[in-house]
């Protein structure tokens, strides 16, 4: 693999790379980490990486690798850049007949999803996106749930996302993270909405496998100065007839990461949560709460693949990385070796999820805007 | 206290002689149980009342207590029937010199509502509502928190209160509960928002001591068959500026009585939930999480004057009812002799709580019908 | 019913009383609140008591309530005095023809234990003891659990009690809880062992209903200068073979009151907090966690008849000392009108209970300074 | 690094490989994966080893390593094997110049250990010991805790580690892990002791810094036809006065891996468990509980230098173990350079450490076999 971003202060590249070698599947080979080749060079050392393949700029890194021979060139592009930095390498990558792994959201608009997805389908590569929640075992577990029928027809999804991490104008300040969310130019039109919203859409559809229809939101800018959202409140409709509460905030003072799921159907109902993620706690109508645990025998084959520890040794965010990669991973391996990959590991976020994200994030900057519901 | 409703079946009635004797300040004298003499008389046995001070209609109760000598004769009416006999024992209480305790919400409508506050204030009498979630010590340490300034401005208010009990259409078999709410001659024009948003509304004004100024809702049934509203999702935008998001449900398959309340302002946030109702967690942004406790040496006066046993030792629902219960009744003894109730006493929520309460159901109903914002 | 004890200062006879009362099927009418007559005559007034029936001391108040008719005067005694205090009131209220409620410990040794019960045996009055815990609807679910075979033969038993309000020398300051169980005189021979050793001995009994028959015990004093014990931590063996755990600790700083019981047989166990009073979470080898709750459908008619309010609804230990009154009341009125109660009323702990702690009582010290096992 | 032991079936040979290889300062260069050559091949195939660094003994493997050149050869050995297995890989290794990594606990014996700890000592070789539980961040922050003097003087330790996937005589079937715990030739003279206690005795001394000086313990065998213990509980004392119990156990059904340390001292105690890592929770005398997050800017450099990602992002087992790694990899590199490791690459359990558990095994069977207290 060949890492495009994740230079000095990136906290999501080292957490790819981590996530890309756990299951010794993938190595890193060679990487453009930064639009300074100067700080490129000192990841690339961090890395232990020869410095020849420590490359300048993404542009010469999947040109120079292209040349090399199978075997010793990278075989897939792992970009980890801001969000208007995903379309360029991305493109340029399956161009060039490189698979990708992409960080989540797909891109800038909507616009460029769809060049991106068109692209995709004409060259056949493998493409990923790092919705990274959806790696976890509960969180395939509580798929399993609602596919098996269990719960009846699904009635009522609630997903939350508070952060308080932008509760300061951070912005502002030289905080490598916060301030090219919060710049329009490289985060897109949404700071909260896209940053985080996203994932919290994503994993509602995931886990749910139903489509939001439309949606009602209200997005503001709680913090003086600040230009983007940073605040996200939406009513959801669903296709089956469900109806939906969908919230992300980044000032929700003193919340970490506390992306959460509940989604009720006639029959009992669940809750997940990111911040214990080894716990899925089913709610049933006609017996008592049951909890399903990570790494018992009493999950489904989904969930069990998908984790590497027994019962009671905790896993966490970087092992639900890793079965993102993992999964991606593999389907690349068996792609390349003309080989039909296991259904299991057909089980990762794609440009498709990436598409549909974007299309939610214009939906709600739409229906905030004209304070009316917007279909999807 | 001559209490009016509570006959057999009911839940609520019990649950306000527990609240209202806990403490040795009231007693139960008299009571017109049902519009059914029979059952009333079978009421007024269990609570070992004389046969002559039960009732067969409140009418009769208001009227002949009202000729007993002071001292012999209640001070005050308990009315724990279904919402629309509210109004009329509300009404001839007041008229004829008792003070009130009513559950909520207050009445059918705002029009009802309007008239019982006409009344009150002419007839000078105490009026006190069980908004039952506002009577935990723990909830008032949280509206310590926001009135010290500690978490600075408010930004952000999300409160739910996901019921699972009307999954299904209980309305339809005999069960008492379920039978008058979902019947819209008994209940009003909503089931959910009347019966449990009100609580959620309320909990989230009394904490934060701001108003809601507009709302924009989404009430739907999702039971087939169902009359009235069993799921209510709303954004909500407060007089400070601050957004929000108030959902209650009752048919959150396997979800017991959940309501909870988190509070986000500049500098902290803080979460409360009823079914854990002695914890109070704090989320500061400088500084680590606070756990506050009931009972423990460390919380404002609020809270340990409405505590009642060590830390450690649980208190739950009856205790938070008796809350309020000991605090309208210790105004009500203060305003029979002419003397001042002390400033803890005065806290418990009134008619004015009421009909905020009976305007936000309008305005809920409106918003969900038109699709648009609706001011409050 | 009279009091013996709970003036001024005293945390336990406000919770007695409460208890009493909650379900209307007992009153206080007369009391001997404190050896003080003054103190005894301002706590009869806080409980609106005709000055008459305040008496100086319980032997007045068991003397002339004797000379009182039947149904005007008091039916039975509630002791809330210290540990030194139990054997006389007891004693003569018995011999006196009043049933007994008394607190725990029973009394200050097994001595004065055994001649209680034989004067209990020759008189046939009931005698209550408030082990309160053994009065939560879920710890009657857990015994309901192990009777139900479900879990197979009990191998293991841990049940721990720290708390933390000694961790200072409180008992030589004016606090009233603190300086008579830090007094031999008053408290016996230990001060954790008696005060919350014996709460933890019972409760693990109660559920399990297996005997220990020995223990190893290190009772310590860890604050300098104390008398008596301040920490116990014990190994146990019990009847059917099964090992243990028992600990209790006034000086776990910052412990509220964390009694916690858990329980574990050959095909699952179950875990207990008094401080989450309301769930019960049982773990099956061969199946996902089950998570039973007060209130719900799915618990045992013993736990459903000891709930007063629905799921959700949180009761405390109020509710939990009063399920032991109710019980105890019921069958005392069932006594004094020659009838046989139901078997859940049958479901309090007795002066057996108590002899039983005063044998637990002995062999934890005689263990601890011998540092020996000891038989039971 | 090469790796012994680890090949079909082991669990924690995979452990370790992510665990070294996580931050990319180490990765598997050899290895001698089982005592069976077939098996030892297929394992190395998994890793896509070069077949000629596959060895069929640890034996080959230490000899044919030594001979290549540095900078080709393996710089440490990770041992993976079960107890009886080692000593000899230890001893060979250390003697032919490389670093050692040992799974726990250390040797079958204490006669054992100190040979080892002689030959480290004459080799000078860096031996570490995967006491994972160390390697959690939140142990850190708990040692710093203790080590700032906030708590005041240590008064209780409670360690406790229940597992319960030996109730039933797994031993007996082909369970991997089960069979060679339960036999005395490749276990020792325990099974829970040694398996899990020494865990949880190294767990107290590591966070406390205060070493046990005697305990009573109680050793069980609760599975019928097993021969070694499954269970094990323990009264300790500590150098410093302060009181103790240790518990563990692998018959406790139902539950997983729930080892769990609570440490009171005058002024506060604080409370940890493995399940929910990223959580310190700290309980103050004199102010309101406290809770310390992985990942937050609130806790100690020790914590912090510990921690991958961001607060939020559920950090687990996998994580603590590589914790262990990072810093013995980071501590062989600079001896390997002759440089001064800093301070905190220092903190990862010795083989020190692992004779010190020895030592606790050889006490606890001895005090259970003697019924007394025994000196350690």
């Amino acid at each position: 693999m060949g890492m495009v971003g994740g230079g000095p202060g990136s906290f999501i590249g080292r957490v790819h790379y981590m996530a890309a070698i756990m299951d010794g599947q993938a190595e890193l080979v060679c990487g453009s980490f930064s639009s300074d080749p100067a700080k490129s060079k000192i990841t690339g050392k961090e890395y232990y990486l020869p410095p020849h393949r420590v490359y300048d700029t993404f542009g010469d890194m999947i040109r120079e690798e292209a040349k090399l021979p199978e075997g010793e060139r990278m075989d897939f592009v792992s970009i980890v850049t801001p969000n208007h930095l995903h379309f360029q390498p991305a493109k340029m990558a399956m161009e060039n007949g490189f698979h990708v792994v992409c960080d989540k959201p797909l891109a800038l608009d909507a616009d460029e999803a769809e060049v991106m997805v068109r692209i995709k389908e004409e060259t056949g590569m493998l493409f990923a996106l790092t919705h990274t929640y959806a790696g976890y075992p509960m969180v395939k577990e509580a798929r399993e749930v609602v596919r098996s029928g269990a719960l009846g027809k699904i009635r009522k999804v609630v997903v939350e996302y508070p952060q308080g991490w932008l509760s300061e104008p951070l912005e502002k300040t030289d905080h490598v993270q916060a301030s090219w969310r919060g710049d329009p130019k490289r985060s897109g039109k949404t700071c909260c909405v896209g940053d985080i919203g996203t994932h919290a859409f994503h994993l509602a559809e995931y886990v749910t496998e139903m489509k939001v229809t439309k949606l009602m939101a209200d997005l503001s800018t709680l913090v003086p100065g600040r230009i983007l959202d940073d605040d996200a409140n939406m009513l959801l409709h669903f296709d089956n007839g469900a109806r939906g509460v969908l919230y992300a905030s980044q000032v929700s003072a003193g919340e970490e990461n506390a992306i959460k799921l509940r989604v009720y159907g006639e029959k009992g109902g669940f809750e997940w949560m990111q911040m214990e993620p080894n716990t899925l706690v089913i709610r049933w109508l006609q017996r008592p709460i049951e909890v399903r645990r990570t790494g018992t025998p009493f999950v489904s084959p989904a969930a069990t693949y998908n984790t590497r520890v027994p019962a009671g040794h905790p896993e966490g965010y970087i092992e639900a990385f890793a079965n993102i990669y993992r999964n991606a991973v593999s389907c690349i391996k068996h792609l390349m070796e003309g080989t039909e990959p296991p259904d299991v590991a057909l089980d990762f976020p794609t440009i498709y999820d990436g598409l549909r994200g974007m299309h939610f994030v214009d939906a709600a900057v739409e229906s905030s805007k004209t304070r009316s519901w917007v279909s999807l």
